[in-house]
């Protein structure tokens, strides 16, 4: 069975509480929830991980590349500075898909850079919680499961 | 009946045609052709328009200004260089989600520039034709048509 | 008769209408009709043009020349991506005025650019339509046609 | 009886006599007699003021400010330096126009720059002493005195 | 027969006539029939475009691609801004050459820039009309037209 | 007799043997040979000149600029390090092309500025050998010498 | 009781052994005991935390943001390259003040750099451990703690 | 006694009246009468000045050099362009602390330069008028008069 | 007996299996047991360490201070991130050498920078596993551990 | 007589005493003595000014422009900071020579930048005291005082 | 017999007598004749080259080409500005290593630029006179010469 | 006695007849001989040097550093890339001083820039001939020969 991994980064724990207004009331769980079952209706198995730590998260992305067949990322805060994740990435071998619950661009000019952008897939940010799930279709036709629509009516 | 419209700028006419490696096989009418079941599904009537000329997008998106509530635009090479489409889009009142078939940030750095991406709703980028799947579906979202997941099962 | 032109770039046809907290409620038609009696007055007759075509605009700038004294433009985004239009103006060998409804170094770092500033006569920005009335008199002065001053009492 | 102020920034007590090439013969005595005229046909009272210390003028500004509803500024030299006169304009809460003779954007790079810029009303420049005229027209406009055009007739 | 297309930018129509000081008194006709006579002496067919209207050069390019071994473009003020006609030359597989009439390193710091020169073939500048038959001669060579050098002698 | 000289900077005696991929199979000997018939052909003669070292150049440029009516120059790698050969240009009063074989804007952005190519009368570049073809043919025009255009057919 | 915590970045920990020649010879223990002795006299409680570890940092403020009413903040190196803590104290909801004992702009051009210092309530810097104890009086002052001097006499 | 000079910049002389949202109700007579308080406690004599002249503000900072043992200022709109100031503070020798009403990273980027920031002793900004008591505070702790802590008890 | 320390940043752990292509097939471990054999054989131990985590090198980095003459450190990624680690270094009093597998100047421009470099005693880059050993050579010489040459034949 | 204005900028007051290891032990009314007396021996009057105040700079270097033929001025911090001193010396018409007594691009990076320099006959640095007397021989040999050597033995 | 070049830029011929405290005592002879019986002890011969021209050393590396493996080079101050050497280097298709006597990140921001790095097999810095054999020894190991690690022991 | 070198740079061997309009007229033996004369005015004696090649200059500059107390020197092309001729200065250990005769300042961009500026004595620009003589004076000062004014009287 194809099983893919969500990572989200620092601060995300927080999500559902922190600042509603931006980054929505859904929680973390909820989204995982989702993904999981967006996933299922694929045939695809979902393992999600959050940390705070840089290092926890190469050590998630490293301990999982043996087991998934590419990975769903929002780095946070570390989008714009890590060189680290960005080396454990690509040491993975695996596709990734680089989300954002906001629009990066519409705020300061210093999350305008990403250091993975230009090694990912592709990029969705802007739709709150449904950028996990538009990032994760986009990710699973790149893997060439599930329909090339995103319906399959 | 909400009605969104999709915009496609230069060069987008040869899609499945130009470039197959970079950009596929799939053509422009096939697109808009399930760009608009998939919306039909969802109750959502789509237009869609193709130009090469700035000027004529321009024209095209006032046009569509009292008809629309929202756009998928793909601006191909004006998303770098039109100040004229964005105050366009501005000038519609309406939301507008940006979309490339290619993820720009692994192309020339003049291509990581966008004179649309602050003002719009999201970006989706680097899935080839899924990418207008995805973005239809993050606006439609936005505009709270459709349920909130991507998936109705 | 001395003749001038005037020419509104892209979007400007919305005027009026477009965002009106910004751009205010005066129509382009009655600025041009506005123009006309101020010019009349002078003893100089004003012709108008706009249009949302780059290409357009140049055609229009090129067959004006042999008829006009000068210009009054107000380029709209234009004003930060045109070398062409700039290219028409140096060709027609006629002084142009550069207007803004908007002071646009208010705005966005963008639009603080101008392609033409430095070959125009001068610049009034950030009166809503009355710039256009305070160019068309700078054009006028600099044409030696009316008053030196802009109040004949 | 509605009150504005006149503010000349460093050497331009030289008018009329300075690189006449440049700057043209009208004499500051002779600008402030214009203005007085212009404004006075709409029931505005001038007074200017002239100084080449930054420190002389920030005392200007501010001991006019409970007289004056608002100002018309060439701030000379000062104008790409001088941060403290861009707050003695903010701290009188009263809108200003900038103005200048020459168009600062056909000379040296540093005069593009402009710390009164965006927070100005508006800007003319490039026509030589008219300058001024037209800038008043533009700050009485925005106090809502004297008709919405530049002409009574 | 081999055909390749001469590609003439915004403002190239008024050659002969616009700033001859700087641009020669050579037209456009002249231009093209020179380049006609120089590739028929070497069993190659010339078909040539102007247009100052961006989109109508992208759909020149685009319609011409399936016809011609290769351009010669000068694209005028579109060297400096226009990512669309690169994109349009690109799609269409054939190689390029760029030319101008004036040696655009000796004018404003904007034309240093051109979003063609890292694609095309190769560059000639400087010549007045004469670098069209420069630009043209080493495309013929790199098609493996005619001699490889420029003398038959 | 009409004169001019062509001056190959360092590694350009290699021509032929270093990087054939990039640089062609013709040798410099070759290269100054088919010059010398094309302006021969033209009743013009040529003098060529290498060295590897800057200081040898200028003593060249010096040296011949008493004798010749211009210069086509491949500076090579002092294209873009050089202010003292482009004195040496200066100082002699002459008129110069610079060429190269390679399209410098399709390599290393160091080598995309030319410390020369402002004061040149045009730059060719891209064709291989054939650069110095079309770069004497552009210089002889500017000389006068020949006819204006390229074929004599 | 009112409660802040005192947040210490990586190598704070070795306060007074580390270069006391730049750093001081008080220690962190020092330091939190004087800012708990200042802040009681006050009738606030303090709470301090010293990490090496960006993600322990994070997870410590979001731990506490449940508890304080604002954060003094050292945050060493991380200042000038961490976008997550800078979330971290966003999500929060609770005012900060940022402190370093040295001067930074007399430092490396890198440590001018502060990414959390324009969400900052304020900044204090160059008076080594006193810095805290006046930082800790600048956010005790803006959550209306305490005297509005820092003096009771 | 020991005694420090209290520098106050342009526009200062309003504290209290000017944007009392940003700056504050507090006039400055009141903060010099605080300051000379929070002195007096700690055997230390202070003389204040303001001036919106850079000119007199250095004759001040040369004037006070032999009498006082350091200097707190705020330099208002001066801190981001004046050289003069920084080199008169540096010519007497003295330390000095540089202190803002207002946190200038959370404003326009041209008052995050600072001229005298890197030979400060120390800045503290954010904290209103409480700035000047806690700059005060740390420049006596450099010249040793007062307690190393802020609080006495 | 002198000790030095070999730090090892994140996903070097995965040597060996990470790109072999770029990195080669050495493991970790071989490096640690080289450099332990290549430093016994100078009467010098070592002790290695790697984390993905930058709070945990920094740890390591501290703890070993007392123990060890200087370190043999290649930062992965925090190489352009880690103003922490730097200060770590610097803390520990102890001179260390930078060293990386690859060279970083063949690579994306953000592995140019590096936050280490300007105060390591050394550089040794571009060797693969070889780059240990000649760091450790260079540190001992440093450290007057050993010959003054590589060989002791 | 001829006549020549010494222009001395802020803090140049203190020369003696300021600094002197930097600055020399020269007073100011010694150097104005011994430029009088250097000039004097040529047949050349001097008139020396000192201010720290910009506006008064400008004051006397409009006065004097009457009466001297050219300035020789140390522009102190104003060097780096005043257009308006480069306008009061533009508007003189007379010539002017450009002093330091310290080398300043031996310096902080901000005293690199002149505002007068590009406009200035010439620039002397780094001599201390005599700066000052070899600028003012500068100014005589262009203004044809004096014979065309600096000696006349 | 395999045959490695070492080259020696400018000034390099002063070592051991120029600024020994940043150099070293150690003359370039010593130098030359350790790498020589490093090289020796691997069945390597040596040549080695200074120059304080840059043609010379161009000429040089040219005239080795066809006797050597590779090159270990430090180009001194040429390898900041010299493109034509790095030229050289190409085109001898061999594989080189660069050294620095001392560590360049410590010293001059233009010394941090190096026109050579990016095609170096790999650098080493800051060493002393022991960067040449580390150089050399990273050459060797490139080149299949001698063991794999440093140490036959 | 004392002996100072004065050395000319590339091109500097063409004075009096390359652009005389802007290098003047007077030949570079007339102007060693002028300086040899004021120097032996003072007992001091000179020795010139002028050559085209960077490598002889640094020769030159390396085999006068035994008998020279010092150097004039104006680079010419090199001032402004010559890293190896700042080296040699260096090297040598002596001051030296750099004079132009133009003021580079006046002239292109890239002219500002001097690689040896900040670590030079002094500079003198912008008087022809002159420059020499005055830099002369200067340096004489430096080295403690001669009055210290420039005239004996």
């Amino acid at each position: 069975m194809t099983r893919v991994a969500v990572v989200h980064g620092p601060n995300l724990n927080l999500l559902g509480t922190r600042e509603p207004a931006r980054y929505g009331h859904t929680t973390l769980p909820e989204i995982d929830a989702r993904l999981t079952a967006l996933a299922a209706a694929r045939g695809v198995a979902v393992e999600a991980f959050q940390s705070n730590s840089e290092g926890a998260i190469i050590d998630a992305i490293q301990a999982a590349s043996t087991r998934v067949a590419g990975y769903v990322i929002n780095p946070g805060g570390y989008t714009h500075t890590s060189v680290a994740i960005r080396d454990a990435l690509l040491a993975s071998g695996r596709p990734f898909v680089e989300v954002h619950l906001t629009n990066v661009y519409a705020r300061e000019p210093f999350r305008h850079v990403s250091l993975l952008a230009d090694v990912a897939v592709g990029r969705v940010m802007g739709f709150g919680a449904l950028s996990y799930d538009l990032g994760l279709l986009g990710l699973l036709e790149r893997l060439g499961v599930g329909a090339s629509s995103t319906d399959p009516s």
